[in-house]
């Protein structure tokens, strides 16, 4: 682990008023006047208000590509950076913006880690309802999501990978950044995203990333065209810090595969890791899946990098490599197993179709809604919670493992009328009613067969 | 004195975070959001970050017409609002930006009282290093500039007229809020402008408004476009709150009339209010004088506003006015009938000018500079007080009442190598040293002749 090294040049303080008017008017930062406003947020020494308002004229003035670059790693260096060069194996990442129904990081980390590439994963907080990889692995009774450096750098080095909480010791500034941007409306800027995500992404120890960006209605960037932006602004951001860095712009208008919900998903998930399960699920595993062997060296072709997560999915050691994960983390292998030991809920009901047609749109926000309401979420994923990234303790004991939906029907899906849109899995009438309403809602049936839409739009390298 | 009387409606109190959005997303507020922003502001409801970010979504994406008219409405009812109705004259004021070398009040206070109109006036801190009305009135010893509420309606109702420091007691969301704008970067935004200004000049309980929007490298605003909207923005807001309003735009590029400094300022007013003095303070003070008349209905047409204007000033009675006021506000008139017995400055000296030519330009700022650090200047003038327009307190004490800089070779006049450009007022020679800098650079010179600025550019009815 190593910190911030870089000698104390000259360098007079300017105001926090001349910085704020600097960006206010258009400015470019230099890399020291960025390194201050880190410096001085850490610190405590740039006021909340000044912040603010720096925060709010970046939303509207932006970034340069090397001011982005110079945030990220000046936020980076503000907390450990973990030093896994020990490890000789390649060491990839990978980030999602956060999805309804992705269980791709149960699947991609085992199945990284059974292709030899070493997966040193830190999860945060995810948007909203949204249900995150920690989350959905505390289906497993007695497991840890919460480890020292040390313990995960062990385990890295011992079976290949780990998906742990976000340790608050990476990139400190971005926890007092996220918390003043969450109450400033200034979460959606492109460069402090950028900043936000790789500063500690980028201080996990991996040589390179694959970025998931995710656009549509499920997603916090509801529009394609910022996706794009988003994943350009990352990747060039990446490779300006020498990490090989690849983004898939990918579709978020519908939840992601047949599952939400916690167990549910990780039934799923081992579907998934035995080369089964739903056809979306299996081509984002393997896209993502071949550019992680790809970065890391593992495969030189695209036939090869296929034929290695193939491979790797259909002769059980990427389930192997799960089983050994979980074990590792205290988690009850018994279920990896024997899946249908998972607790289930108390009561399973459809959701029917108001009428016959095509499943035209799904609103994925509103299924995750609904889900939450089940008794699928944790608490500090509400909206009204001032949480933020680094603080933020997972209150495991409150979420019901057993509660979701499954057997979706996706977009372009024919019903008929009374046909199930999905099932779902409650233990609470009172939870039911009001999750009733998001489903119902959730729901556009239309007389005629919708275009499904693109699942990976775009890849920007 | 009235508060706000608006009774209390179903308003569902939105977030913050809400506001903050819909502000940076481009909406327009509605009056009861904005009675809550202000109202939240009060009260410390709304936390200071919140607030900032807030002020710079503001600055970017700016309000309409009916957002600054009924934030400046809403700032106006977060106080006191004094009632004159009992005054059975018409009650005008008078508001500047603020200039160098700007007299303008001295004279048109007492002008309009002399033409029966009532001048309910209250000073405002100035920027940076222009002194303001109430400083250059702290050259009579014993005046006063501050007083409560009742002493001023009642001294404007004996003797028509009042120039006093602005009451903490009106507008105290203004002080709020520019506090906060000091520090940042949110000051140039013209519906935050436009509001914080006419609150307080509208609470003060005239009818209406003279308004001189100062342009120039003299004024904060350094752009004639933005002055001649900010003229357009606070007379729209004036007559939608149903007050007269007229705003001249004028030239700021050099220091107006003759002199800088507290008594030699006085003492230039004192000129003009004998009908003599400096061709451009007649100038500004006679056309400012017209609009005030006539705002008043007290003459109908401009051959008529002129007229009076010039009689009150060569027949002594606005003399006699200032005297009346300078008097009930206790200072001593014999100044006024003995200008020459004000101290005079230890030493005077001439900045000769480096070679012949033309005056092409002055930066009045920094003469302004010059003079300030003579020890014209108050302490909380200077640029690194967070001092807000409420809660200032005026260091009279600290004040130098005998510096300055007189016989002002204005643009366009031609000198020799050598020839004063101005004479300069002094007691101390290592101020002098400091002060030399900003008055050797304030001038450029040139062999041909300028075209000289015109004073006053645009009237906005």
């Amino acid at each position: 682990m190593t910190k911030r090294t870089i000698p104390a040049r000259r360098f007079i303080k300017p105001t926090f008023e001349y910085l704020i008017e600097k960006k206010r008017d258009g400015g470019e930062f230099t890399q020291e006047e960025i390194r201050y406003i880190i410096d001085s947020t850490l610190d405590g020494e740039m006021p909340q208000h000044q912040l603010a308002a720096l925060m709010m004229a970046i939303y509207f003035s932006n970034m340069s590509a090397q001011e982005t670059a110079d945030l990220t790693e000046e936020m980076m260096l503000s907390g450990e950076v973990i030093d896994l060069s020990h490890i000789a194996k390649p060491k990839i990442d990978k980030y999602s913006t956060g999805g309804v129904g992705d269980k791709t990081s149960l699947v991609l980390v085992p199945l990284a880690m059974a292709s030899g590439v070493i997966v040193p994963m830190m999860c945060g907080v995810e948007h909203d309802y949204v249900i995150n990889t920690l989350e959905k692995l505390g289906a497993f009774p007695g497991f840890k999501g919460q480890m020292p450096i040390e313990q995960f750098t062990n385990q890295l080095a011992r079976i290949g990978g780990a998906i742990v909480q976000q340790s608050d010791a990476l990139a400190p500034a971005d926890a007092k950044f996220y918390a003043l941007r969450k109450e400033t409306g200034t979460i959606p800027s492109l460069p402090l995203i950028t900043g936000s995500v790789l500063s500690k992404k980028l201080a996990e120890g991996s040589e390179g990333l694959v970025i998931d960006v995710k656009w549509g209605n499920g997603s916090f960037i509801k529009d394609l065209e910022q996706a794009k932006q988003l994943a350009r602004s990352m990747t060039r951001v990446g490779r300006s810090m020498k990490r090989r860095c690849v983004a898939l712009v990918t579709d978020m208008n519908q939840p992601l595969g047949d599952t939400v919900g916690t167990s549910l998903e990780v039934k799923e998930a081992i579907q998934l890791l035995k080369g089964e399960g739903p056809e979306d699920m299996k081509e984002l595993v393997l896209k993502l899946g071949m550019e992680i062997v790809r970065l890391a060296g593992v495969a030189g072709s695209t036939l090869s990098a296929k034929q290695t997560v193939q491979r790797h999915l259909t002769d059980g050691s990427a389930l192997q490599k799960f089983k050994d994960l979980v074990k590792a983390q205290g988690g009850d292998t018994m279920f990896i197993d024997h899946p249908e030991k998972f607790p289930a809920a108390r009561h399973i009901r459809k959701l029917p179709a108001p009428k016959r047609g095509y499943v035209h749109t799904i609103n994925a926000a509103m299924i995750a809604r609904g889900v939450h309401l089940l008794g699928a979420g944790v608490e500090a994923a509400a909206p009204t919670g001032n949480h933020n990234h680094g603080a933020h303790s997972h209150g495991h004991a409150k979420v019901d493992h057993a509660v979701g939906v499954s057997e979706i029907k996706k977009v372009g899906t024919q019903v008929k009328q009374g046909e199930p849109l999905m099932m779902i899995h409650y233990n609470d009438e009172a939870k039911l009613e009001q999750a009733l309403e998001y489903f119902k809602n959730a729901y556009r049936l239309a007389p005629k067969r919708p275009t499904p839409p693109p699942l990976i739009v775009e890849r920007v390298a």
